[in-house]
C-alpha cells in the first residue's frame, strides 16, 4: 500500500565529533522517504530550488521514490541547514537556516496520489501540512511531526493539525515544549488531550515511547557503539515506522509496537554514517537481520 | 539465600519540585536493604553515629533487616547528605555532605554472615569495600557500586574492587567518568576490560542497560507519571536486582535479565514518595502486580 510524505528536501552542512560534511543531501522528507522505501512504495511532496543538482534527483529516483510531487522552483534556492553536534549527540545545535524555497511554496498533491492510505506530514509549516491534508480523499492513517519553530510561531495551526490527524511523532524536547509537561508519561497524556490519539515520543539514544489513548509501550534504542551523525535519525525512525505499517496495511496496537521496532532499526542504520550514506546500502535482508538481533536484545 | 550489603545509613535533607524533607532516613545501604528485604533476608553492614534515633533503628528492625553489623559509634554523628533536584529529576545536586562516622569506621562482618552467598558493596570507600570482601569466605555473586568521589580520589582502589568482584552497578554519568567513553555501549565494554564481567548501567528515567561479556539487554524505565523524590532510586534498583537473584539463588543470564526488571520495579516505587515512605508500604503482592504490568508494557 503506497505511502505519501510531505516535508523538506534540503542541503545540510553538518559537523559532528566524527567530522564535517558540506551541502550533503538532507531534509525531513528525504530521510523519511529513503527509510520507508526499504519497505514500501513511497511518494514525496516537497520543493527544491534552482540549485538542486541532477545528481541528487537521480539518487532519489534510483531509490524508487515517487517524485511527481517534488517541485523544482526556478526563483529560489534549496532549503539549507547548517548545524553541529557536540559530545552529547542527542542535541543538534543550529548554526543557521536559509529557508529559501520553503517560504514560497504551497504543496500540491498529484491527483494519482490523493487516495493514498498512509500519510506522513513531516516537519513543515502547519499551514502546508493542512494544505496537503485538504487534498487527500480519505487516508486510513495520518501521522504528523513538528518542531520548536512551529510550536513557537503557529501553535494554533499545529493544534489544528493534531486534531485532524491520528497521531504525532516528535522528540522529547518538542513534547515538553508543546505540552508544558516535563514528565513524558504526562506529556503523552496531554498530547492525547490536544487531539493526538497516537503519541510517539522519540528520545534519541534513550529509545522511544508509544502511547495510544493511555496504553503505553517503550523501547530502548538499538545499541550503536559508534554514532557518526545523528542527523535524520528521527525522520528515518518515522520512515521505518510508517513504512512498516503501510507494508503490512495495519494500524492496530500490535502492528504499532512492531512498527516502533522497525523505526528504531532504521534510525540505528541512519546514525552510523553521514547523510544517507549508510541508508543507501541498506536492503531488506540487512534490515530484517538487525530486527532479529534487536528482538533478541529485548527478549526476557 | 541470605544477602549481605555494605554501605551507608544516613540522614538526608532533600528538596525536589514536590517539596522539602529534613533529616529523613537515607543512605545507600538503607535503600538497598529495604528494597531487597521485600524478597529475601538481608543483612546490613554500616555505621551510624550517636545521634541516630531509636525510632529509625526500630524501623529497620521492623522490616526484618539484620542489624548485627550496624555499628553505633559514640564519638561521631551520622553521615548527613543535603541535596536538591531541579526540573531534571535525573540529576542530584549536592548542597553539602558531612561524612562524620564514615571517615572513622572500618567494616566488621559478623562471623555468622561471612558465608553469605550474595554480597552487594554499595557506595562506600573502596578500602572499606575491600575490607568487607576480605572477611567473606566464598561468596557466589558480588556486585559493587561506586560514585564520582571514589572515581576521582581512589581509582586504584576502585579498580582493585572491580577485579575482585563479579560486576559493577553504576549510573550513566559514573560509567562515563570511570571509562572515559561517552557512548554507553563502549563504556560497558571498557568496564569489562577493567575487570567487571557484569556491567549494569542505570539511566534513571531512561531505564537501564546490562552487559555480560558483551552480551546486552536493555530496559526502559517503568512509566511513573509523578516522580516525587528520586533519592535512593539507584540503590533500590540494586536492592531489587540482588534481592531477586538471592531469592531465586540464580546468577545465569536469564535470571540477570529478570532481576533487571525486579530492580526497575523496586526503583519505580521508591521515587513515588520521599525517603522510604512509599517502599515502607510495599509488599510482595504489589511488587508482583507491577512486575506483571511492566512485562505487559514491554511485550511485543
Amino acid at each position: 500500500m503506497a505511502l505519501l510524505v510531505l516535508g523538506s528536501v534540503a542541503f545540510d552542512d553538518v559537523r559532528t565529533p566524527a567530522g564535517f560534511r558540506e551541502r550533503v543531501l538532507g531534509g525531513s522528507a528525504t530521510y523519511f522517504a529513503w527509510a520507508a522505501a526499504t519497505l514500501v512504495q513511497t511518494d514525496l511532496i516537497a520543493a527544491v530550488g534552482r540549485d538542486f543538482p541532477d545528481e541528487f534527483m537521480a539518487l532519489l529516483r534510483g531509490r524508487g521514490i515517487g517524485l511527481d510531487g517534488l517541485v523544482k522552483m526556478t526563483d529560489a534556492d534549496t532549503f539549507h541547514w547548517s548545524g553541529r553536534y557536540g559530545d552529547d549527540l542527542n542535541v543538534a545545535q543550529t548554526n543557521w537556516v536559509k529557508l529559501n524555497v520553503l517560504g514560497k511554496w504551497k504543496p500540491q498533491v498529484p491527483p494519482a496520489w490523493r487516495s493514498h492510505s498512509f500519510v506522513f506530514l513531516a516537519n513543515d509549516a502547519p499551514q502546508n501540512q493542512l494544505a496537503a491534508l485538504d487534498q487527500m480523499t480519505k487516508p486510513r492513517l495520518v501521522l504528523c511531526d513538528t518542531r520548536d519553530l512551529w510550536i513557537d510561531q503557529d501553535r494554533a495551526g499545529l493544534e489544528q493539525v493534531m486534531r485532524r490527524t491520528d497521531g504525532i511523532v516528535l522528540n522529547d524536547g518538542e513534547a515538553r515544549q508543546l505540552t508544558g509537561e516535563r514528565n513524558l508519561i504526562r506529556a503523552a497524556h496531554k498530547l492525547h488531550q490536544q487531539g493526538s490519539r497516537i503519541a510517539i515520543i522519540k528520545k534519541g539514544e534513550h529509545g522511544a515511547f508509544l502511547s495510544v489513548e493511555g496504553q503505553g509501550f517503550a523501547l530502548p534504542a538499538y545499541p550503536v557503539a559508534e554514532v557518526v551523525d545523528p542527523t535524520g535519525a528521527g525522520d528515518s525512525f518515522a520512515g521505518g515506522l510508517m513504512g512498516f505499517l503501510a507494508h503490512h496495511e495495519a494500524t492496530d496496537w500490535k502492528a504499532l509496537k512492531l512498527a516502533m521496532l522497525a523505526g528504531t532499526i532504521t534510525a540505528s542504520y541512519c546514525v552510523e554514517d553521514f547523510s544517507l550514506d549508510r541508508l543507501r546500502t541498506l536492503d531488506v535482508a540487512a534490515f530484517e537481520r538487525r530486527m532479529g538481533e534487536f528482538r533478541q536484545f529485548l527478549s526476557l
